[in-house]
Parts: structure tokens; sequence; C-alpha cells
């Protein structure tokens, strides 16, 4: 059987496990490919670096030379984070021949434009699974498998360190704090989670995802996002006891031709299977024109499930399969018939309002009154008595409004903050 | 942009929802093909017919030639169900050179071994998305997402009208042959619905998906079988009070390099969400060495769900991603590396087991002692006192079993029958 080549840049978690993959089951990868996939080489930047998995004589190398100045080798998984060298790296391999598979979403998301339109000038081809939602193979899904349809709308838990942090809130009624902590210490949450917890990783990912199904270029910071680092507990029990969970959730869909996009925590009701979305898993709601809802539930990351998301991109490219995909999708390009993300303020949603009020006749009709002067209609209002507020005299009120506009809702709490009768500024939340 | 002519054969429920999308949105087709997609023939047996789709003049024929003599077709949606003429058309079209689409499973789960290696001697493709669970598209994920991992598990909810029925019996309260008939009424179940309710059309589907997972050369009809044609409320109602939902389950699985599979109703426990898939849906829960536990969930079959799968196979094939998968799969080939189907009696499961037993003293004891001396061990005993059996003076008596063989069982419920404190037979179900 004849051989392809390889080589994986970067052996950290996810690189370590698909040289695994590569090299104990070779059999495997080889009967899907119709040739041998063959690990030639991987580059580190420590050589002397204890590793995870048995690397045969000379084909661990420090030397990234060595693959661009390899011929032979046509194939590179390119599994390094961050923006830089990643992104020099890649384009240098590109220049110099190669396909490639990353993981790196970041890169994706801030350079996609720059590294996609670079790869379809010099022939070349990006495959992506592994970037959003290692084990829901959620690329080929939308750019292959429901090509038939138009994408209505995608909602997706992509980041299972937050998921992993709000269901252990919700099991324990922890504090966020000390939860996050916890997640450190099982190694479920990095030592510095800012870029996850903040919710720009899940933006990162929904800028691919949205690129994927509609066409949307826009910089992944310009997308409405609120993270959980300022999730409360009481708000997630609040939600309970209305019937809802609290997701930190991507949303993507089309509307009169825009796409309206935002990350943040919001209700869903449970029974709702992104409701019932437990721990590290992710899971993707697709909504087609032609199939309806598709949904989809894996491990978020992880190296196994992250390891077998690039060794399918590997097999695709050594098969030829994804410079197909590639080529076709023109993703980042012009002729990606691009649509627009939606002017926020205008976006139709309910609400989950939160703020806590002076305990005095007349306070319910001076919020009523502002909301009601904004065209938001109120759907139920519970004002939760006895609860322990910062200070004594006041009590926390919840409002669940009917479908308003964002701008409608963000004029309200302006009006509330410059109230005396409410403490402190109103937590706000979509409800799916 | 060049055309690649494109035929139907069969314009049924299926081909109108494919000859929709290809002539309703063929910039979208166009667009993930990078040709268009063009429909040159549709081949049906009555011209006279009124049809839900307007078919542009001289494309309509009911002559199969027009599309077997015209060389410049080499993609042909085959869409008509049953086994004969479909095999003999398919294996006509593959002999003129035309690559395949199909959604048929039984002419699949019978014929695939000559259909698959006439195919390769041909050098001709068949893509097959369609024939099992239309809306999830579960042949591309097990057979090109999934091909850095091992399979190790199967588990689905294949057939959305026995899902349908058992929901509606679950909700109502209703018996097997009221439901039926609203199905019926309602255009979930066909006039003749046996295929669907005796596990038929599910025992097919398993055995593509387990010959794309594991390689099982196995008649479809040597599946261990059971449908939910003989299902009764109570068993629904008394699972419901142990806290699981009974479901029509496909299962095929890895143990000890043999697939163990089985179709037939199944307890789930609540919450797993396998148990909570409601309606005409279907939903498939796969496991994998590398990726661990992915979950699938959409429309189990329906118009526009099925003709989005067709629609994909047909980009695959135009763009020649069905031919690259369909050489490397090898399926039904003896390079798939077959692995057997294990002997049923050896498989290990949990069981549900209801009996209406005489109500007086010593009857526990014999029930219980022909178990213990087969082996089995008991969870959960329960005896529904007061409930109206057949006859006043037996009362209905529910076991639970700890992991035990299918043999174990069988030999027990045999020598039940032989009991003369048990009326009629036991009803025996897997637990999953």
């Amino acid at each position: 059987m004849e051989k392809t080549k390889i080589a994986i840049i970067g052996l950290g978690t996810v690189g370590t496990g698909v040289a695994r993959l590569l090299l104990d089951h070779g059999d495997r990868t080889a009967r899907h490919t119709g040739r041998i996939p063959w690990l030639e080489k991987v580059v580190v930047r420590d050589l002397t670096k204890q590793r995870n998995v048995d690397i045969p004589e000379g084909v661990l190398t420090d030397d990234l030379d060595e693959v661009i100045n390899n011929p032979e080798i046509n194939v590179v998984a390119q599994l390094i984070g961050g923006l830089e060298p990643a992104r020099s790296i890649m384009l240098q391999l590109m220049e110099s021949g190669k396909d490639i598979i990353t993981a790196n979403k970041a890169l994706l998301a801030v350079h996609g434009p720059e590294l996609f339109d670079r790869a379809r000038q010099l022939g070349r081809s990006i495959a992506f699974e592994a970037s959003v939602a290692g084990g829901i193979p959620i690329i080929t899904n939308i750019g292959q498998c429901l090509t038939g349809n138009q994408v209505t709308s995608l909602r997706g838990i992509l980041n299972g360190t937050c998921n992993f942090i709000i269901t252990e809130m919700q099991e324990t009624g922890a504090d966020y704090n000390d939860i996050l902590q916890e997640a450190q210490r099982l190694g479920y949450a990095e030592a510095d989670p800012t870029l996850d917890v903040n919710g720009a990783d899940t933006a990162q990912k929904l800028t691919i995802l949205s690129q994927l199904a509609f066409g949307v270029r826009e910089n992944w910071d310009r997308i409405p996002c609120t993270g959980i680092d300022m999730l409360e507990i009481d708000d997630i029990q609040y939600a309970d006891q209305l019937g809802y969970r609290i997701k930190l959730l991507a949303v993507a869909k089309l509307v009169n031709g825009e796409v309206e996009m935002s990350v943040g925590p919001t209700l869903i009701k449970k029974g709702n299977p992104l409701a019932e979305v437990q721990g590290a898993f992710n899971a993707v709601r697709v909504r087609g024109d032609a199939v309806g809802p598709v949904f989809y539930h894996g491990q978020g990351a992880g190296q196994m499930p992250t390891a077998s998301a690039v060794v399918a991109d590997i097999i695709d490219t050594v098969t030829g399969r994804s410079q197909i995909t590639f080529n076709n999708l023109e993703l980042w390009s012009e002729n990606h018939r691009p649509l627009s993300m939606a002017d926020a303020d205008n976006t139709m949603d309910r609400y989950y309002l939160r703020m806590q009020v002076v305990d005095k006749p007349g306070v319910m009709a001076a919020i009523t009154g502002i909301l009601g002067n904004n065209g938001v209609s109120i759907a139920s209002i519970i004002q939760h008595k006895g609860d322990n507020g910062p200070s004594p005299e006041t009590v926390p009120l919840v409002i669940m409004s009917h479908e308003t506009t964002h701008g409608s809702i963000a004029q309200s709490v302006s009006e509330f903050t410059k109230s005396d009768n409410i403490e402190s500024e109103a937590v706000v939340y979509k409800v799916l």
C-alpha cells in the first residue's frame, strides 16, 4: 500500500492524540484512506520534553524546515494555538505546497480571510473540523451534509469549560468563583480561563460557523457577547424556578436577509435538548429549510475527541475530499454570497431581567412604566420577598418579557440605572 | 458555469422533493457543487398523473432508455421503492455508466453485496445517505466524519412511524390499534404498515449501519427482531412508573470482537436522550473509541428531510466526493474487515419481564425459583395488585433483572409457559 507522508506541528494535548491515532491505528486510517497516512515528522519547540506518546526515532524534530523543505510531505496538521507564529507558519507551509489541517479557531476567526484567500491562490486546502466542538463533526455536517438546505438558524453550546461551570453551579448551588477553582483543579478550565469564560472563544467559533452557513464576514469581536464570568447563582436558581436552565448560547439566525448573531447566557426551557446539555459537553442545533431541525451532541474538547476530528480531516485531505469541499465552499470569499450581521438593536427576543429594587409602594408602577414606555410587554413579574438582598430594605424583582427589540430593553435598562428605586445594574439575559 | 446532467427515476414523495430542490434552488446546489446539477430527465410510470412540482417541458418521460442511452447523464437518483424492478434498473444504470444515489434501504439490505460488488467492477459509485434516518446525515457521519475511530456501539430509533405510535400511546394511554388508525389517518403510517411496525424496516436500516460501522455481512432477517405490533399500553405504563420509556431500539455493539445486534421495544431510562425522542423523529447514538459518544437527532422521514439527504448525495457525487468515499469504504466487500454477528443467546442485557400470574401463595417462589435456577438475578419485582387482569384471580407481575444472557431469559420464559401459575406468555423486553 502506498504512503502519504504527514507532518504534525505541535505536540501538545491534541497533537499527542493525533500522533497516537496515526501510530497506534495505522490499519484503521489506511483502511479509510486507501493508502497509509504515514507520520513522517513531528515538529516541537523542545526536543527534551517528556511526551505521552512514543514517537519513532528520527520523526521528532525542532526544525520546521525539515517539513517545509521536504516535498514528499504534502499534508500537515498544524496544531499550535494562538495567532503568531501559527499564522506565519501556516502561510509558509501552504507556500511550500502543503495542505493544512488545523484546530486553531482563534486563528481562523481573526485571519480566516487572509489564510483562505492565500490557500485559494496557491491551490491548497485548509480543513478545520477540530476548530469548533471537537467531538461533533459540525463543520462537515454544515459544509457537506446539509448543502441541499439554506441553513435558517444555528444555536450552539460551544464551550465545554463554561458549560461545566454552569452545570456545577446549577447542581451544587455554589458561586461562580468556587466552581471555577474546582474546574481549574480538575483540568476543565485553564489557569487563565479568560477567553473561555468571557465568551470570546464561543464568539470565535460562532464566527466560523456563521461564515460556513451564511457567509457572514464579521470580526468575532463585533458579535454582541456576554460571558459567564458575571453569572450569579441567584439567576440560575430563579430561572430554575421558572422552568428554565441558563446556558452560554451562541446564536446565528437568518431574519429578513440578515443574520442575527449573539453570544450570552440564555434561559432555555427545561426539556429542550439544549437545556439538558451537561458538563463539558457541546451541542449544536441547526435548522435547514429542507431538513428541518437537526441536533448534535458530543464532547466539546479533550484530547481524543479533538484528535478524532483532526484525523478525519487528515483522511479527507489525503483522499482528496477536503480539496473538493474547500474549493466549493469558497469560505471568506466574496463569491460565498455574503450576508451581513443584523444590527443588534433591532433583533427580537424574549428577555429575563432581574434587579434589586427598593421595597416600597409605587416602585413596581415606576418599573413597569419604564418598560411600557419603551414598548416592552411583560409576560410575568415575580417579586422574591424575603430573599436576602444586598441591603435589607430591597428585594429582587424578576421580569420575563414578551418578544421585544434589544434596543427597547437596552433603553429600559439605561432608564432603570437612573432610578433611585433600583440598586445596582439590572441583569439582562435572553430567553430562547 | 458548466452543467452536470442529472436524472431522477421515480417521482413519488421523495422524488418530488428532490426535483423541487434542484429546480427551485439551482443557485444553492450550483454554489455547493461548482457547477450546475441540471435536472435533465425524470422517469415516471404514468405520464398523465397529476404532480406536485412543475417539471419543465421535455424533462418528464416514461421511457427509462432516455436515461440509459444518454451518455451525458452521469448521475442518477434512483428513487423507487421495493426490490424489483429497483434492483434491475440500478444494475442497468450502472452498466450504462451512471453513478447512483438511492434512498431504498430494503434494496441495499437485501441486495447490497451484489450491487456494491457490481458498482466496484464497473467503477461506479452508490450513495445512500437517504436510506437511513432521512433527516440525520448518519451515513456520512459514520463513513467519513468518524473514520479516526473504531465505532464501539450504535443505538438508534430509526423508524418514525413506530416512534410516533409509541409516543401517542404514552401520551394518551390509548391502545396500539387505536393509535395505529390515527397514525394512518394523519399520514404517519402507511395503509399497510407491516414492515414498519414489525421491526423489519428498522432491521434493514440496522443492517446498513452495521455494515458501515463493523463490516457485518448478515441478512437483515437474521437479526433478532421484535416489532411494536404486540406492544401493550400496560407495559408503557409500568415502564413509566419505573422511570423508563419504551422505544423501538436498534442496537449494534462490539463485544469481544463480535457484534451484538438486535431490534426491539426497549426500556430506556427517562433523561437519556434516546428516551426523550418524540413523535416521528429519529435519533442515533454512536460511540467511537476516540470521540466518545455522539448523539444525533432529526426527522426520520418525510419529503423534504429525505430530499435534503438525496440532494447532498447528488452534490457529493457531482463533485466526486461520493466516488472517493465509495471506493475507500469497500462496503459489502471482504476487504472491509468483516466482523460477525454474535450469537444472540450469549448477549448480556438487563430485562423487563411481565406476566399474568395466579394470585395465590407459593407462586412468587415458583417464579423466582425458575429465574434463580437459570442464573437470572432479580433487581426488582412488583406485583400490581388490584389491576384488572384477563381473569379476576390473576395479577400482573413485573420483574426487572440484572444483566443476564438472552439464553437464560429465553429458558426461563419457556419454563414459565409450562407453569399452571402463569397465564399467557411472558412479555420480555430489554432494558438499556
